[in-house]
Order: C-alpha cells, then structure tokens, then sequence
C-alpha cells in the first residue's frame, strides 16, 4: 500500500499537459528519437530499408531473448530456413499467392544468366518452411512439431514506408510453425500462441487488445486469424502480432500427412503466428514522453546510468565512491554505465534521458557529504535522496517499480481510448475524432462489416477475444438494424 | 605431469586405423552425419540452400556467441544493415564488381512491376554499410568506428555446391568493419582482428594456418588480404576465416571523409574480416571419428548425456541418483540431458556418441551398488568409474580436458600434414599425394607464382603469416631459380 501511495505521489510530479501536446504530434517525435537516441537510421539509399545502430541492436537483442525464451520454455525450438523461395513452392497455396503476389520481390537475374526458376524474397515463409515439413513429418510420433525462426522478411511497399512501422525490409521477423495431429490439439495451439504472445507484451509494457480478424481481413490461406493490436498516441491502432489457424490449408498444398495411430495416413493441422520489429516500435512509442524514450528495463542497453557531479578536490573520492556503487549493481547483473564525458552535467541528463535510460545516479559533494546518492527514474522524473548502503537495494526496487508504472499507466490509456457507444453518429465521431478504438454492435454478416467500415471511415479490427462474453451484446447491429450476436471492433490503423 | 600421462593411455585407446580410414572417405561421412545428426538439411528446393535444424541451430548459436563476445570484448559493437544493396551503390568500387559481378543475384522485379533501380543480393556487406559510414564519419572524434553484424549474404554460385562449405546462402556471415584515421592504426586493426580469429578458432580447436595471400588472389577491393586455413582430413585446405586490409579504396569510392586535429579533410583507413559457417562445418569435420561427431564441450547443446540402466526393481533409486547429479550439474551451467527413451542402452550408447555429446554418465544396478558412475568421453570413447561424490567435480574437469585435448590431437594432425620440400618434384608429390600443405621458396613475383600454382596442380595459399622470419628462407624459387625472398604455400583447397 505504501508503495501505492508513493507512486501517485510521484504520478503527480510527470508534466501531463505536455504529454498530450506531445501526443498530437508524436509521429514526428518518433522519427526524430530514433535518429537522435541513435536506434535506427532510415536514410539509407533503398526507401523502406534501415539500419540498426549499436544502441537501437541492443535493444532488439534484449527484446527478442524475452522473445525467445517464452518460446524455448514452451516447447519451441529455434531453426533457420532458406530465404529465397521458388516460384513452384510459391505458387502452391492459391489463397497465399493472392494475398501476396503484388507484395513480394523477385529474383531473376544470377550474375548475368537469366534464371530459369525464378525466386521470391519470403514475405513471410511458409512456403519456404512446409516443403521441409513434407519431408520431416512421418507419424504421430514425430508431432507436435514446434518450430520458429528470427529472420528478415521482404515486402514490395509502394505505400508510404516510416521506419519499423511500414518497411520493406523487415529486419526482425519473428514466426513460429506448429503441426500437429488434430484440430483440437490446433486449437490448443493457437490458445497458447495468444498466451505466450500476452506474456511478451506484457513483459514489455505494451498494452494491447486482443481481436478475431474478420473472414476479409484474415491472413492469407488461413482459417481466422488472432491479432494483437495497441493503440498509438494518436488514437489509430497498430497491429503487433498476429495468430493463425491454418487448419489442412497448407498441409494439402504441400502434401504434408502423417500417419496415425491407428495407421490410418491424414493431414496435418497448422498454426503459425508471428511478430516484427513493430514490437519495439510500439515498446519505444507507447513509454515515450517529451523528453525522449522510456525504456522498460528488461530491454534497456543501460539500466542505471551514473552521472559523477565532480567538484575540485573532490573527484578522486566521487570517482571511487561511483565506481564501488556500480560494481555493486554489476554484481546484481545490472547494466550500469557512467558517463566521464566534458559535457556539463545538464547536458549529460539531458542525453541520457532521451536514451530512455531508466534509472540516473548523481552522486555530487553533497552526497559525499551525507553519504547518500540521488536517484532519478525515468518514468515520473521523480528525484530522491538515499543513504548510499541502501542505494543498490532502492535501485533494483526502482527498476522493478518503474516497470510496473509504466506498464500500468499504459494499459490505462488503452481502456481510455476503447469506447462502447449507442449509434452509429457516435460511433462515426469516436473515429473521426481519433480517440480510438469504437466498440458496435454487429449482427455477423460480412456485408454489414464491410458496409460499417465504409460509414465509419475507419478500418475493422474484429471481434473481442479478450472479454469474456463479447456474444452476450444488447441491440442491433448499426448497419443493418438486426438483432447483434457480437461486437465489432472498429479503428483508424496504420 | 600425471594428466597428460593419462591422456597418452588414453589416446592409446583411441581406434586410429579407423580414423585413418575414415579420413579417406570423410567426405561422404559428412554428407551423412549432417542429416542423422539433425544439423542441417539441405532437401531443400533449391541448391544449396539448406536448414538449420534445432540441433545443428544450437550448435551454431553457441558458436556465435564465442565469436560475437571476443568482438565486444575488444570494443566492437553490433549492428545490423539492409540486405538489398541498390545497383548505383553496387558499382561503385571498380575491382569490388569485378570481383563479385558474375556471382550476385538480381531482384528485377517488384510485385509485377519491374523495378526502376536493379537490386543486389548483399554478396558480403561493404557496399551496404560504406553508404552509411560516409553518413556517420565527420570528425578524427567519430573514430575508430568499429562495427560488426551476422547475417544471410547469397553467391549465385555455379559449381557444385556442398553442404555449409559452398552454399548459395550463406546464413552465418559474421563481418566486421572498421574506420581508422591512420594507416598505422590501420595495421593495428588487421592484427587485433587476427588474434580475434585465432583467439576463436582455438576456442573451438580448429587448427589453422595464417597466410598473406598473393595479389592475384586478394579480396576485391583490398591492399591485402589475409587468410585462415585449416587442413581437412583429405589434405585439402579450406579457407575458415578472411581479414583485409582495404586503404582508402572504398573511402575513396564511398567518399568518406574525416576532419584531423589539423582541421583537414581526409579519407578513412578501412579494414574489413569476415567468417562464415565454414567455422562451424571445420569443428565438424576436424574433430569428427567413424563414430560421428565430437563436438566441444562449448559449443555442445547438450555436454552431458545421462544414460540410467534400469532393472527391475531399481528405477526408482536409479532415477533419484540421475535426478541428483543432474542437477548438481547444471548448478554449475553444465548444459545437461538424459535419455529415458524405449530405446536399449547400446542404441542411446550410439546415438548420443554420433551426435558428438563429449561426456556420457552411465548409472546402473552396480554404480548404484557401489556408490559410483560411469564416465565416458566422448574424444577417446575411454571409460572410467568414479565416485558418486566426486562425479560433478570429475566430469567439470573431463570437459575441460576433452576440450585441451581434441584441440591439441589437432594442432598435432595439421602440423603433420604441412611440408617442406627441397624439390619441384616433392611438391608435386605432396599435392599429388593429397597429404596437406606444401611450402616452397619463392622469389616474389606474381609470374613465378602463377606458373608454380599450374605446375603443381595446387591453388597458392599465401606467404605465411603466422612463422617467425618467413623471410629467411634458403634456397632459389622453385620457378625461376633466382634468390627466393619468402615461402609460397600451395595445397589443393575446397
């Protein structure tokens, strides 16, 4: 409870008038940070395409390990397949090619021979991966098989790109294929992606809403599709993960069956789901404020930054007393660093808030005096003094309060910008407006879908997996006066 | 004194004529435990692609963690840059094209449309990054500027392609590049980078030879490159590692610039080294006997493989003593597994010795009788029985002499396969023979190499690095008889 208290105490110190400013034009403010807190750097010379600095890699690094390690302790193991794919394979889901065709890069050209089998740069890599399926999968004993890859992707963009949200390299594409031996075991399946997907993002702090994509809307070749969507200062939504059921789809394109216990020989059932470096985007654009980044700790490339304030005469015993302190953090696997660079001490907090980093030790002569530290957290700017025998212990604390603050302001946001409203011009205003997502209610046919998205200007997300009985809605569907079975959610996307 | 006793008794176990014999045909040896070891498959649709299956993916990510700490170690950062390289920054380094013009593949083609500006494949990553850096280098500040990445790069490669040794994507390709403000510090940079090599290939027990190549055979682009070989168990070398030293020709290309202390203006000094999976298939092959693998313990996904002996009556009490030391075992980051399958004891015996696990514990009715395990490793296949209590400090220590001594076997077996020889005639001989590495005298000249490179059927390795005063050989050039400068080494190479 105390430790309530003093998070609302320190909630009150953020600036929020400025936050909402920052809102409004926060599409600039992302641009600008990832250039000036050095994450990626998009004026390379093929639109769409970036590069990872050595800051903005650490992040990802650390980002993807959570990643990772939520899908190696579920069963998952990590592999590598081929990136290009030939036409053949390519071509073999019809479902797949039309969702695809106008997206993917071809290669057609080796040295100066035209190649005769052309070949895609994967979109995404079913089709590279379930030829080898064919050949792997046997019998029931060799499923469930449980496999993902961390690769780059391509997409033949001519929309608007902006960096690690609309790219044509997608540098960090995370995708995991399953198999198995029923549509129950499938089901399952898909329930467990959605968790381990909850899991990450929750990890990250990223609020997020979970919805059925329509039957228009679902993946390419797949029987529904889950999709993980947060919603950006703006109000629009940003769609960070998706789940799908493939049901026999591409066990039949590709002729992948196995033989059951009973000897009898059937095809197999798919899921696959994925995440991009989208995921950090929305980590980066959800924490920030004004004055830069707020990184959650776990992907911070610096966790604890120490900014020696030295005063003549002074910095011999300043220097040892931060050397001691870090080595103690060091011991707790902290990530510490300290910045001994001619800036003054303003500019050296200045920076190094903009870099997200979660944690600021100033330790000046006054300290030494006391024998104390002053701490700054990222997050609420809050600035306390503590005994220096006590600063490791505040300092882990901090990190793990701070991950716990940020992750529940944001998920309050995100209930403050989904709204439920009575008509349809209310509806229409939620959109308009840009303050979110709109919740109607939906009477399940595809024509009256397409006919909301229309009236709405916005785009369908889809049905609520997230609540706990979305069927149970009172009134009629807005588009065409029936009685609703569902509701559909609604929203500006990017 | 009394461990290397025992390592000789040891060896002395060892089945050499078996190894000898499968030396000859290990060719075809590693085609086969590649597939039954699940490390990779290359079934897949297109030549010379392959997957990295889970086994063989963890061996590789081990293995890159041993390669991407030496790099952070010595302060180089990671980063990662596009794989499509647009035709305009391609041609810009003149020998560069020349060098890679026949063996990179082209996208023509986005969606159906063809696109405007040709995209390369990344063929190795210079022509990517050195946009950039002509970006981030203003001032002698900015420097050194240190940078590295691992990722896909592609060769259309028209020869017979094999299995991680000649691949159309390369899915390893660590390259680091460096910018200096000095020729001198330059120089520095090449050797820190061959100590890096070196430092990781003993990690891994891979016996190499260093050598300058000769001008004609040097990295496009390059001053001078310099070259990592190992001997395979064949007598042809390959070529595991690749350091170059490249001026101020690609800043020159690039226009990259620095500002001096001076206020002047001045092109970078740039040096660029790269290695490929080639890493991982040489620990493959160098360390592998008719048994299958043997890998080192670093890089083993799993370093310890338990094998309880059941008997009727005794599951339970054999069961709790493997539970017990395993995990005393991975309290010590041992990375542990034990095999509970239907399978019989000599079947796991097998399968876990093919898949080169260095250290099998064996616990049945008797070691439960007398309080004692089983040790075998994986190296010599040598047995011994040891004390329940000691088990975890012996087998910590087996570890690390499994790794001293497959490193060492090496080292032995590469030195035994270089020669030098007195006669034109004994050159050919040994390049004739299939018996390793030939060293001949050498006056300097390119035609004399050229013509000695015919003579003896052998591709030229280089002058050697890696002796003490290659300079002071006696003798006259095996071409043209005049006073030799330095030694060329010859060997047929993969």
């Amino acid at each position: 409870m105390d430790n309530n208290r003093e998070e609302q105490h320190e909630e009150g110190r953020r600036k929020q008038p400025t936050r909402e400013e920052w809102a409004r034009n926060f599409s600039e403010w992302f641009d600008k940070i990832l250039d000036e807190a050095e994450i990626v750097d998009f004026r390379y010379p093929l639109k769409g395409a970036g590069v990872w600095r050595p800051f903005g890699f650490k992040i990802r690094k650390y980002t993807y390990e959570i990643l990772r390690a939520l899908h190696d302790q579920t069963g998952h193991e990590e592999t590598l397949f081929p990136l290009l794919i030939p036409e053949g394979e390519f071509l073999k889901e019809a479902q797949h090619i039309r969702g695809f065709e106008e997206q993917v890069y071809w290669v057609t050209r080796g040295g100066s021979d035209e190649l005769e089998v052309p070949l895609v740069l994967r979109p995404t890599s079913e089709t590279s991966i379930y030829p080898m399926y064919n050949l792997w999968v046997r019998s029931h004993a060799d499923l469930p098989l449980k496999l993902y890859q961390v690769v780059s992707t391509f997409r033949y963009e001519t929309r608007h790109t902006r960096p690690l949200l609309r790219v044509r390299e997608l540098t960090s594409f995370k995708e995991a294929h399953t198999v198995h031996a029923s549509f129950e075991e499938l089901e399952q399946q898909v329930q467990e992606a959605v968790g381990i997907y909850a899991n990450f993002f929750d990890e990250l702090g990223v609020p997020y809403l979970i919805t059925r994509r329509p039957e228009w809307d679902k993946f390419a070749g797949a029987e529904y599709s889950i999709a993980f969507d947060t919603i950006l200062p703006d109000g629009r939504t940003l769609q960070i993960g998706t789940v799908h059921n493939l049901g026999t789809n591409f066990a039949k394109a590709f002729d992948i069956k196995f033989e059951t216990v009973n000897g009898q020989s059937e095809y197999v059932y798919q899921s696959c789901y994925g995440i991009s470096e989208r995921c950090i985007a929305a980590s980066l654009i959800v924490h920030g404020d004004d004055h830069g980044l707020v990184l959650p700790p776990k992907v911070a490339p610096i966790q604890v930054i120490f900014i020696p304030i030295l005063f003549a005469g002074l910095e011999q015993a300043i220097n040892e007393t931060t050397d001691k302190l870090m080595n103690e953090l060091k011991h707790e696997n902290i990530r510490v660093a300290v910045d001994r660079s001619e800036k003054t001490p303003g500019a050296k907090f200045y920076w190094w808030e903009k870099r997200g980093v979660p944690v600021r030790v100033e330790i000046g002569p006054k300290d030494l005096e006391n024998y104390t530290v002053t701490l700054v957290r990222r997050d609420t700017l809050f600035r306390e003094i503590v005994p220096q025998t006590e600063a490791t212990t505040r300092i882990t604390d901090l990190l793990v309060r701070l991950a716990q603050n940020i992750k529940q302001r944001e998920a309050e946001f995100l209930q403050s910008r989904i709204h439920r409203v009575e008509t349809l011009e209310d509806a229409r205003k939620v959109i308009e407006q840009r303050i979110g997502v709109v919740e109607v209610p939906w009477c399940g046919l595809e024509e009256c879908g397409l006919s909301l998205e229309e009236e709405l200007t916005g785009s369908v997300l889809g049905t609520p997996e997230d609540l706990q009985r979305p069927q149970e809605v009172e009134g009629v569907c807005f588009a065409c006066d029936k009685r609703a079975t569902t509701i559909m959610r609604f929203a500006r996307t990017y």
